[in-house]
């Protein structure tokens, strides 16, 4: 068993793809993941920004979150309507091209692939930064742990995974169960007493540096923001639903807005109450802010350890569901030929092998670069986030203006175009707010991949164009001369013997090109003993069957070159035998092996290459192989054949 | 130009390879370099292993001293004789293998690589030290220092070296003139007084803390050995020198160890003289012992700095010699077959690449294994050397025996069997003397390297074995059915339209095999498109000129897969027609740049890799060229072309 299989799992057969449909039980922590993680991290950010007015900023705590719920509001409003719509599949990239046009699709392309790096980063930071809080020995390993969680995710995802039931549902429900739990007790405390006395006491506040102003609450909002990313993930994955499966993505997506609202609403009050401010992550003794609240709340005991557990366990896989969108969308955008078609070639375990490399290299970057800071990666991810989402609006709006019937389309118009302008008037306000924060990267990071998707899309094009200009036209089969066959002789063996049978299947006219390095008598008499074996093995039996026999040349090359003797020959029989293309023959070794690669010094391989760039497009080259093992033909048939 | 190009230099044809006859003056530096670089780490590995007796050891030096050079006078005996016997080429793996047998020349292969990735690690260690000795600041940078050094051979070196008789000549000369001028002023001194006082003060010794026992002496004669490595030089290059070429060749011999000789004398006596003892490398404030015996007599001026910047040149050009040699030895060993062949494949600068990579990656690690100390390199370096001289001293005795003729044969068959007796006992002598410092090692080393060369030859022999059984026989060309055809089809374009055109030239049965993921109506009308396509694009045209037409196939393929339905096609067409040949044809694009390569996902030619390897011995695949960039025919015949 090889170290690949061994690391990465055997290889899986096509038929083995398929999989099984699933409900709203399944689907919440399916597709909420993303969303309900952002509960961890948003009311976080919100806080951050404040950090710098001190106490006196709490008041603005629960306002904030009221205009962010009413966000989350009109967002839940729109992805209905976008889910009845592209019951099949209703991500932006395909939602803003149908309606606004390729590059508006590309520009949700573009930031939808940022959004879902930006995803992983900053779902591993703050699943780390819960980590660090519970266990502060760790948080001079902050980075290290963000990479070494990137990798294993990597790993399980180059495997690929089942999305199992279990694996995802038991953290995501743990999550909420713990964190409503302990939200309702402290709002039942806090009912008691305005003011409740934590239990773990609270770290020292910072001291207020600034005033509230409403520069900083812009700020403040445009950060908390960041709490309704992955929203869309439904709309993205109707397709996955049963039947009927418009009701079940409803379902889902009513739950999980309903409780990611509650939780946020359910923080803000109870950061107010107890006065919980959020911290430096990059400075030791960093508490998260869900780790100061549970511990404020519940004291640091085995309630703790669960919900900090599940806080980490939630944050990573809501990282592990771009996992598997972004490979998705890479195949999709692919496939429309603005990406390499790589990304649509499915791996050796049926995932998309190299969306996965690429997102863990743009995530790793972004850790590396933001030292796994979560109040860093914040301003970025919130302008992705929103520029998808106002793609995604804007052409639901325009989708119902073009396809709208009567008075309840309109009113579908009216919500979208509502929801169009609020996240296009927040996604203002966080470039506005956030500009010099890092969001100004992302105005250039989007511009300079949109314009590499289309320059991939122009370089198939053109290359498109030049294999199919003139191609409707008969074949002039008129002329159907066989090809002028040459084949490189290196001596009499097995090989050189199926190859030259095989060239007078093909063609009368076959020359056989020995290169000797030898000089002399030598030299002659290895030509002889050559001559002699030809005459013997090949010429006189190719007469008895009444075919002109094969010609062997000898040529000198003293500098045991291969290739332009062999370019010479091909340049000599285009001019002897014109408008006839001219075919190589050539023995490859072929399996076997690493070390018998090693022990194989690849020639043949490199000449092939040569000659088939450098000999012209009416030279084609022809691969006799020489098995080092037996061929498993009956093997690859089963391995690679479809269940019928 | 690529940054290959500017760090490699541009790729060289054949034609430069060539090369100029050298004399005994251009010999020296050539042949040299590496036995006298000998001089500056041969007396301190010496006075290293008294160290431990402190000064009362300084009375031995001399008298060790004397029995090597009794040593090297007969070894130049010895190699006098070799040079007259094999004037083109007596390496010791020549010398054993036709005098003492295959296993005696591997022996000595094996042995010789070891030495020659020694002299790299030995020659920039000491070199290094000598740096550290003049500028103590480096000393803890010694390991970096002598990777950057290894680094920058390594570059030159796959660049092609000129060997210019003025690159090497003047450190060379530069070393021989001032070290002989510093030994001729100290000897000078020391004649006038026996203990002269040092300009620069010595170090202060270390404490005695053992006595001078026979086991030290014995010791320190087989450290002190090595200032004899290199002297076989001449004695592989003979062909290098211009008519006469022995005659050169001996000079350049008598030479060598002359000089080699005089400065040995001349270091011991003025370290008995001054009472110079050895430093630990390892420690902070080392200073070599060429350093403290050229500060001793002429102070740390300018001609101090002369001295030590030509020791250290000469040191890493002697390293460099092995980087000429390794890969040539290599290169001879490879075409035995006893190593893979690509060791004897010249890369683009006419170099053998493979090899200097070998090399350097080998010295490498024994840098860093041994971080970069002389002293720890030394007992693995004189056992191999000792061994290619015993091996080498034995055959040219066995040589004599068997081909020599009366009187004078027979007195050098005395000289090569004393040499034989000597440089092997020397060798027991340094086997059981630095045994448990790291001798043991080489006794690891050679016998596995040993192995792997005959298990390599084993392999070619196999191969070969099966490439050749049953090739003298007639081929039976009464069956020269063409081969059955089928064209893997993606859509119909001039790619198509060429690989149809080629199969029409080379068989009457041709099937093309459409493969498509669609379903339902979509299918349908897709096939029908294509199928109209092919009645009049390609069945019509081949019923007008009288062909039987190819047929198309169309399969559904839901899963993407190419490889199962066409080795299915092949499985199929197998049976349809027995006892011919299969052949399938695929074009492939070729060419291109980097990012080109990144835009194409290879999927033909793994395609084309699978069926080779799996297809079957009857299968073959003509490769039908697309070329995103002209050929560039003309260009490659001008590189390629040897000047005739």
């Amino acid at each position: 068993m090889s170290l690949t299989t061994i690391v990465l799992g055997r290889r899986l057969a096509n038929r083995e793809a398929g999989g099984r449909k699933i409900g709203a039980l399944e689907g919440l922590p399916a597709m909420g993941l993303d969303g309900l993680g952002s509960a961890s991290y948003g009311p976080e950010a919100m806080l951050t920004v404040l950090a710098v007015a001190g106490t006196a900023s709490l008041g603005v705590v629960q306002p904030i979150t009221w205009i962010i719920l009413l966000l989350l509001a009109i967002l839940f409003a729109s992805y209905w309507q976008t889910i009845e719509a592209y019951p099949n599949n209703g991500g932006s990239y395909i939602v803003a091209r149908e309606n606004l046009g390729e590059n508006a699709g590309l520009l949700a392309a573009a930031a939808l692939m940022l959004d879902y790096m930006l995803n992983v980063a900053v779902g591993i930071s703050a699943g780390v930064g819960a980590l660090t809080s519970a266990v502060p020995a760790l948080h001079g390993y902050t980075l290290p742990l963000c990479l070494a969680i990137l990798v294993a995710l990597t790993l399980v995802n180059l495997r690929g995974t089942k999305e199992s039931g279990v694996a995802l549902g038991l953290p995501t429900y743990l999550f909420i169960a713990t964190l409503a739990g302990i939200l309702a007790a402290g709002i039942w405390q806090a009912l008691g007493a305005p003011h409740p006395h934590p239990v773990t006491p609270l770290p020292p506040a910072a001291r207020a540096t600034a005033p509230v102003t409403l520069w900083l609450l812009v700020r403040a909002f445009a950060a908390g923001c960041t709490a309704m990313t992955g929203v869309e993930a439904v709309s993205n994955g109707v397709g996955a639903f049963r039947e009927p499966s418009v009701r079940y993505a409803h379902r889902t997506l009513a739950a999980i807005v309903v409780v990611l609202g509650l939780l946020l609403a359910g923080i803000a009050f109870l950061a107010h109450g107890y006065g919980i401010m959020a911290m430096d992550q990059a400075k030791p003794g960093y508490q998260s802010v869900i780790s100061q609240l549970v511990g404020a709340v519940a004291g640091r005991g085995a309630v703790y350890a669960v919900t900090i557990a599940s806080v980490l366990a939630v944050l990573c896989l809501s990282a592990n569901t771009s996992f598997v969108g972004f490979p998705r969308l890479c195949r999709g955008v692919a496939a429309d030929s603005y990406l390499p078609k790589a990304f649509a070639v499915p791996g050796r375990r049926l995932v998309y092998t190299i969306g996965i490399l690429f997102l863990a290299a743009g995530a790793g970057g972004l850790l590396i670069v933001f030292g796994g800071i979560t109040d860093r990666l914040i301003p970025l991810f919130a302008v992705g986030a929103f520029l998808s989402f106002s793609l995604s609006q804007a052409g639901m709006a325009v989708h119902w203006h073009r396809h709208g019937r009567g008075g309840a389309d309109r009113g579908r118009l009216g919500i979208n175009g509502l929801g169009a302008a609020a996240t296009s008037t927040a996604l203002a306000v966080i470039l506005v707010a956030k500009f010099t924060e890092g969001a100004w990267l992302t105005l250039v990071v989007i511009p300079l991949t949109l314009g590499l998707l289309l320059a991939i899309r122009r370089y198939y094009a053109g290359l498109d164009r030049q294999v199919l200009a003139g191609s409707r036209r008969r074949m002039d089969l008129a002329d159907h001369a066989p090809p002028c066959v040459v084949i490189p002789l290196e001596r009499w063996d097995r090989m050189a013997h199926r190859a030259v049978h095989m060239a007078a299947r093909l063609s009368p006219d076959v020359v056989a090109l020995h290169l000797t390095d030898l000089d002399g008598p030598d030299a002659q008499q290895h030509e002889d003993r050559l001559r002699a074996q030809w005459a013997d093995f090949v010429e006189r039996p190719a007469a008895e069957a009444g075919l002109r026999p094969p010609v062997l040349v000898v040529e000198g090359s003293p500098y045991r070159s291969v290739l332009a003797p062999l370019l010479r020959e091909v340049v000599s029989l285009r001019e002897r035998c014109p408008r006839r293309p001219v075919m190589v023959i050539l023995s490859e070794l072929v399996g076997g092996n690493w070390w018998e690669a090693a022990l194989h010094t690849g020639r043949t391989q490199r000449l092939r290459a040569e000659i088939l760039r450098h000999g012209g497009a009416d030279v084609s080259v022809l691969v006799v192989p020489w098995q080092l093992e037996p061929p498993e033909t009956e093997r690859m048939l089963a391995e690679e054949e479809p269940a019928s």
